[in-house]
């Protein structure tokens, strides 16, 4: 189905406090996870908090990746979402909780465009 | 917990196929539905797809929302995201789903940022 897409959840605790401050890294990060996963970039926005965290998008032709960053807490909230069955969103959250140095992840995958949401249980990626 | 969240996603058919092509209209939609539901936006990205589909975000001081719309199907994949518990997401999807006169949704909400990520059934707005 055309509507088919995969969004991973994934929640990143005990991270790199510095990194999950840096816009620009955490920036860079998105993209660079985005093109390894073999996407196409189309737009992105990130914004800086004061006095710190970091939230900002990527919008790729096949959906978006998307970051909230928490440095104070070490945790950082992902997604990433691609439609179609070309992509695994996988490659990518797996590129970002690397770069984000995470101690832990919890991770789900949603089915998209599919009828129900149904969720499998947690898992670490 | 600073890091709370809580994340709607929603799955939004039969649609109105004109206005889920119509990139400036969704943009709108989707201020508007921020700020009905009290955030603050930041910054805003929207991608016009040729022939057809909108792939967009809001960033908010309190998370994002992101839709990636097919006409062709009358589908469309909703996200709001909000941090904290002073804004209720179900609001700003709502929102949505009257504004794209969805025939039909499905729609959960995970929690974000409270440990493993749990979902709940699926439901209808």
């Amino acid at each position: 189905m055309d509507t088919m897409g995969r969004h991973v959840i994934a929640e990143l605790w005990d991270c790199n406090e510095g990194k999950l401050n840096d816009m620009s890294y955490i920036e860079q990060v998105f993209v660079d996870a985005a093109l390894k996963a073999g996407a196409e970039v189309r737009e992105v926005a990130f914004h800086k908090f004061a006095p710190h965290g970091v939230s900002g998008v990527v919008i790729i032709s096949e959906s978006h990746l998307t970051i909230h960053s928490f440095p104070e807490h070490g945790y950082a909230s992902i997604d990433v979402y691609t439609c179609g069955d070309r992509i695994d969103p996988n490659v990518a959250a797996h590129f970002i909780v690397e770069a984000l140095e995470a101690g832990r992840n919890e991770t789900v995958e949603v089915p998209r465009g599919m009828g129900p949401v149904e969720v499998e249980q947690s898992r670490a990626l």
